[in-house]
């Protein structure tokens, strides 16, 4: 039978609302989880389980709004009211935000409860969360989303708020063996969340199923026109220089899994990545330092020394850059987005790695976030899940890309690919 | 002799660097404009006069960084770590942000001197704040950068942050007759300003010439450059149904202004816009009630008794909007950029109108930001700078407008075309 807590997030507000699960029940299950395994994973980051199940009875109480009673998490570069905001730095260690951050505000008028905050690496660069890989508690979970991806993964909640600037949502996701959604930039409001580089930042959801993201976002009637197309979508796996930090396992299981797919009948193309977008793919990490040096500049100049050696050196690397080397890079963003909606041209998605491979075996090194450079700078809606096992049994995921702003149509053809691969996605 | 108070950023600057002029002079120059005549004009809402000089002392000794000594003034809805900020709203009256917004850490990290907080309508939208246009008492300074544009202009301060989501630099701007700068999306740095509409939202400059605002941004080098080309730039002049909404005086003085440039030998053509931007310009107004209303969800939900009528209208009209109507928006926003581009095609800059006319004989009503709306959207950068005088005697604007990420040819334009208008700027 199934736990309460391994319930998805439409599933548990269907339940709810035929009134055979009560929310109360439902947290409940979500904190008895936590208390069992947290210690051991260290997903949370604050929690306050008797205000969680307040929620959950005024939820059943007043039955109102489309994720009444569903308990989600939120990563801790994401502002709340009445929990802490770290933001992932000793610096704003026992902070209080004035405010809930737009998402979190809307999720919870909907009548969703706020369970708690998750952890995220530093300020949502690479300096690693405490959190540990559920499926192997000596692997890095990968970040920066990594108490969202945790959480997740280990059953302590359905859905879970991340955040991803370069590949801080698809990389997680990837290592957990969960579903890691980058909308287009800017659908999920982003108020309240901690800028870093603002032209990338981009707050996303991990969940369990394709369907639970689509739920959560797009709500029921989005879910509904699910079933009336199940014809697989034309598949283009793009084919970049980036391949070549793929471990032998991640080639070979996108690559299995892509020939199933064409064998279930998909259109599959092979795509090269023009030379101006794996120059873009380079380029990102230098757009990032720009944006983030300025973005985190009162950090720097008040508590340098609460920073960490890889974030200092980071942010320097965008020293020097002038205002109209940025601009030129932003043209250059501007003219990969016309080229890249060439590659859609025989493709109704793309597919690429979610990550090198597996969850590395480290608690000082999340793995690289490069496989989502280019797609967070294009903006473009991403939905990373799991395609294959590694060597080590652990997950191998890939994402899946959509043109921008169609996300739904993502979506749906993900659903499809999911539920071919045979990981209950 | 010049009051040290009406000194531009550029010539106090180059003055503190040659030893001529101290900080400290300049900064009390400022606040004793500011004793003087910010009983009657409400430009301030936050101001620490001591600190400012001692900042100045500071910078005195120092001499580091290449804004260094230079007084600024930050609009309220930016925050800031050592002064008060408010967002123009009671619900935050008294707030004290955590940290400075990335713009005025690196303004400050540049040397300059952060002089006080300038008055924003609340949290950036239409409800005037206390402020009075410096031209006329009796009339609004605009908004929502109603503080910074009146400071500016009445000599207080000789560069203030503004923000713009529609309107909000062009209009005060144009109102108060000095140079508003609205830079291409996310060149100056938005980390710490409250969001209201995330794809609109825009930091930049008010200033009383277009020298000014590129020496700030984009430093000396660039201002250098500006004596080597003084052709006149090709001007589309954008002919539209916002038109229609022009005063007498403001299509005239405009169209007068453009006949002076074609006399000395600007070549000039008329651009009608094309009818998808045209619903793109009417469209603006939904798109930003859908982000604004998820942006202040918070605020709605725990205190919408203190939030104007006028603004709970406007979020209100965000309702019913869904997460896919939203993106088909952003589909249109950026086949509306496409369509942008061609309109640069016999044009350096396009030429457009920056409000109805002069600055209304209102405090209540702070005038509208239409004209803003499409250029926003776009997210092209644009120079609101003064033309002509209306039959009040006041100040008609009109907007300058360049291609995306292109600032610095736009800003080099506008300040031809600024020295042959005649006002000084």
């Amino acid at each position: 039978m199934t736990q309460l807590n391994q319930l998805g997030a439409r599933e548990a507000v269907r339940r709810m609302a035929e009134g055979s699960l009560t929310s109360e029940a439902l947290v409940r299950a979500c904190l008895e989880r936590i208390a069992e395994r947290d210690a051991a994973v260290g997903a949370f980051v604050d929690l306050d389980p008797e205000k969680a199940l307040a929620s959950a009875r005024t939820a059943d109480r007043s039955r109102a709004g489309t994720l009444c009673g569903l308990p989600f998490a939120v990563k801790d570069i994401i502002e709340t009211a009445d929990l802490g905001t770290a933001y992932g730095s000793p610096i704003y260690r026992g902070h209080r935000a004035v405010a809930d951050a737009g998402c979190v505000a809307s999720a919870r008028e909907e009548g969703a409860i706020l369970l708690g905050k998750v952890a995220t690496s530093e300020f949502a660069t690479q300096t690693p969360a405490k959190t540990r890989n559920p499926l192997d508690l000596e692997r890095t979970p990968g970040g920066s989303s990594s108490g969202s991806a945790a959480a997740v993964a280990d059953l302590m909640v359905p859905v879970a708020f991340g955040t991803q600037t370069t590949g801080s949502i698809t990389r997680p996701a990837s290592y957990c063996g969960v579903v890691g959604y980058k909308p287009t930039y800017g659908l999920i409001n982003s108020a309240g969340v901690k800028h870093l580089s603002h032209s990338q930042d981009t707050v996303g959801l991990l969940t369990r199923s394709v369907e639970d993201a689509l739920f959560f976002v797009f709500g029921e009637p989005a879910v509904n026109r699910l079933v009336r197309d199940d014809r697989l979508p034309r598949i283009g796996l793009v084919r970049s220089s980036q391949w070549g930090h793929a471990s032998a396992a991640a080639i070979s299981e996108i690559e299995a899994f892509i020939t199933r797919m064409a064998a279930l009948g998909a259109q599959v193309h092979n795509i090269t990545l023009p030379q101006e977008l794996e120059l873009l793919a380079e380029e990102q990490g230098r757009l990032f330092a720009y944006e983030a040096r300025q973005s985190l500049k009162h950090e720097w100049l008040t508590a340098r020394d609460q920073m960490s050696p890889r974030l200092i050196q980071r942010l320097a690397g965008g020293e020097g850059i002038t205002a109209e080397e940025y601009l030129e890079m932003r043209r250059r963003v501007e003219e990969g987005k016309r080229k890249t909606a060439l590659l859609f041209a025989d493709a109704d998605v793309l597919l690429y790695p979610a990550a090198d491979g597996e969850a590395e075996r480290s608690m000082i090194d999340s793995g690289s976030p490069r496989f989502g450079a280019l797609w967070t700078v294009l903006q473009l809606p991403t939905l990373a899940l799991r395609v294959g096992t590694g060597a080590d049994g652990l997950p191998i995921g890939a994402q899946v890309i959509g043109r921008h702003a169609d996300d739904v149509s993502l979506l749906h053809a993900a659903h499809l690919l999911a539920s071919k691969a045979g990981f209950g996605q």
